[in-house]
Order: C-alpha cells, then structure tokens, then sequence
C-alpha cells in the first residue's frame, strides 16, 4: 500500500479508533533495549505500531505490524495493556501529523492502542525499517528519548508488566544459550529488574519452580571453580507459559 | 437513550467496533460468584458490557458501565485483556440478535471487547437489572450456563488474571472486616485460588508482605484457643496496590 493510499482510505482496510504498538525488548550481556522506529521527514522517534484489518485477529495483526515495520519474524508477543485516554490523537498534538496526512484523515481521529511486548535476543535480532521510517534501532532502555503521543508512557506500563511477568511465566528461552550456568539466568533477571539479586535466594527459589535441569557436565575454561550447567525442561517450560509457574510446581 | 434509538445511532454516541465487557467476582463466606445479566426478551446470559462514549476515558467507560447496567457503584475495575478474535460480532451468531437490531446495525459488526474485572464482596452488593435485562443476579462461578458470544471464555481470562494477580496486588481489604483472623484471610485466598493452602506456609508468605499489622487485642468467643487478630497497614496496601507486592517488601 502506498503511504497515500494509507493516509486517504486506510478505514477500507483497518478497523477505525484501534491500533497496536509494540515494545520489542532486547536483551543481550547485560543490557536491556527496546526497539524503535524514526519517522521518515519528521525526526520523531515511535514505537513500531499499526492497525488491525477488518478480518484479522487482534494478536495476528500484532505478528504482522512487527514484522512488516521492523522486519523481525517469529517474535512472541504477549498482550499487557490497552491505553484509552481520549487524548490518544494526533490532532490535539498539531506537530505530530504524518507528512501528507489532511486533518480529517482517519489517522487524526482518537485511538485507543493495544500494547504487546516481547524479549528477545538482540544480537541475533536485527532490525530493518520500512517505508515509513528512516531508521529502526535497538535503544537502552534508561536513554530513550521522547516519543510521540504517549509512547514513552506504553513503555514505562510494558516494562511493569515485564517484571511482574518474572514471578508469574518462565523467562530465558532463546535469550541464553541452550546449556548455561545460574550467574548467567541470575544476570537476566537482575537486568530485566534492574537490580542486584541474593546469589544464594535466587538459586533456591529458581530452582523451587521445577523448571531448571541440572546437567552433569560443568562449564569449562574458566579461572574459578568451574559452575554447573543447566538447561530447561522444554516440556516444564511449555506447560509453565501456560499455565504460569505456580501450576508447574510439583 | 432508548433501546430504538441506541440500536439505530449508537455510533454517533459511542467508538464503532469496541465493547468493554465487566467480570464482577464476588467474595463471600467461602464462596466465588460472578454477575450476570439476562437479556430481556431472549433467554439470554452474558456479562454486563457496554460502549466507549466518543469523549470518555476507557477506564471511566468501564466504571459507568457496571453502574448503568448493575446499580453497582464505587467498584474498583482492573483492566486486565483484550478480545480481539474477528469472529466477535453477533451477524456470526445470528440467534443472538437482540430485539428490534437489523442486520446491518452497528452493533451486529465485529467487536473488539476490553476486559475489566473486579472483587466485591457479594453480600453488601445488591444488583439492580437495566433496562435492557430482565435479571441481574450473583452466579457461582462454578455453575455458569453458557453465555452470548465469548463470554464464558472472558470469565475464564479474568478468573485467570484475579489468581496470578494474586501474586502481584493485595487482595482482602473491603472483602473482610476492618479486623480479621490469619483463617479469616487464607479462606479469601483459598476461595479465588480453589485449593487448600499448607497453614503454616500461607502465615508466613503473607506476613513476609509486611501488609499486615498484628493487633494486640485477640478474637473472642470461639471454643478453641483465640487468634490474633490483624488488619492491613492502610499506607502498605496502598504502595502494594500502586507498585507491586515486591515494591512494598522491606
């Protein structure tokens, strides 16, 4: 679809008043980003976002935005939160108009947005923008700059839901590599939490969720004490996605 | 509004293709219900919904919504989903259109609804049906006849979503008196979560919140040894409430 077309009789496609953004969180040794998009012509930085055809499912839509505006393929989104402030419209915020887009266009018209994030290993996960933009980067998380409308506050509500999501579903698949040692699943909890965790506290209560298996072998090459290996139990893991770490247990 | 005026120009009042649907649970004695409402004239159950004024704030569309359809008020709703399967919208269903909508009505058309829930203790909340129902009624959760469209499937999200917030949010204030017994609280968790809880085990987590003040005077007139009494530290609940129960740790 041409950006005109978009602009003038995007309604033909799209279901009106409703769109998605997405914050894509990366992690990767120590960091945590989240990905964002740079207008084209505007110098304004956004979340990847977009809207929902009228026969599409909701999450569907949400696979395809990310995918068509960044590039990225197989990300598994979780939807967090619906923002519905009145506000949410680009002609009560003059200077955000897309370039070609007339007051009455469709895009000016409030929306309400369903958030989904994701978290993903940003080294392997490498970001091309489209049409709309003229760039897509991994930026850190404590250095994000304004966004438009209010994208900065989505993050700020995704990143809450993120850490909660630590006590409530198993994080790690396809961010650590298949066979790791504790300090490096405790490294990823402290950065998604952004704090120091008690070595000792972290193992036991890891470990009581039943989703962890120790390997016999141990991690070579290091100048200490060589740290056990461990990896997870695919089909514990899969049922706690589920069913959320408490029903795993036992 | 009236019923003809609302199934012939609803749009111009309310956002086209979004619905909020209300899973009110409530906590009584030991049991769990869930507020239903039968449409008049159809035979038919569902959850009390309704429409997002052009103008409002979702989340004060939600409050007003329980209130007009339940006589319910000062509810406490967390939104906590969004439906957005493409087979929501009642020309898929077509027994389920209601009296006096034509076929192309706005409210025929898919819709994409936003869950809220919220725990009321059931004994103090006394529903009111609207104009549209002719029952508004407390259901145990346990035996719900099947509803319009999606409904059961809402109630099952939300039920969901109360348990593992359980493990996010304090849970018990206006659910049990000011005053009450560590069994008075384990029986509120036990009732939303469906299993026994270890006694023991349950004192401790739940004092480990530092949510709860022990009081000195004990509860009076059982046959057995008296318990202490304990009731919550009101600027605790409320940090918990805000930022998480981890937040409010230590």
């Amino acid at each position: 679809m041409t950006i005109k077309k978009f602009l003038e009789q995007g309604e033909r496609y799209f279901l009106p008043h409703l769109s998605i953004d997405c914050v894509v969180f990366g992690f990767h040794d120590g960091h945590l980003k989240v990905l964002l998009l740079e207008w084209s012509d505007m110098n304004e930085w956004c979340l990847p976002g977009g809207f929902i055809q009228h026969t599409e499912h909701m999450d569907d839509a949400a696979v395809r935005i990310v995918n068509e505006r960044t590039g990225l393929k197989n990300i598994y989104l979780r939807q967090f939160y619906a923002f519905g402030d009145p506000l949410r419209q680009r002609n009560k915020v003059k200077k955000q108009m897309p370039k070609g887009a007339k007051p009455n266009s469709w895009i000016m018209k409030r929306f309400i947005t369903i958030g989904y994030w994701a978290l993903v290993e940003y080294s392997k996960a490498v970001p091309i923008p489209d049409q709309f933009s003229s760039q897509c980067s991994w930026v850190n998380v404590t250095k994000i700059p304004a966004l438009i409308l209010d994208h900065n506050h989505i993050i700020e509500k995704a990143l809450q839901s993120l850490r909660l999501s630590l006590n409530d579903y198993p994080v790690g698949k396809d961010l650590l590599s298949e066979k790791f040692t504790m300090p490096e699943l405790q490294r990823l909890y402290e950065t998604v939490l952004n704090k120091k965790l008690d070595r000792r506290n972290f193992q036991k209560q890891i470990l009581s969720l039943g989703i962890l298996e120790r390997l016999k072998e141990k991690k070579k090459g290091g100048a200490h004490k060589s740290p056990f290996l461990y990896r997870f139990d695919k089909r514990k893991y899969q049922l706690a996605l589920k069913q959320g770490l408490r029903a795993s247990v036992g």
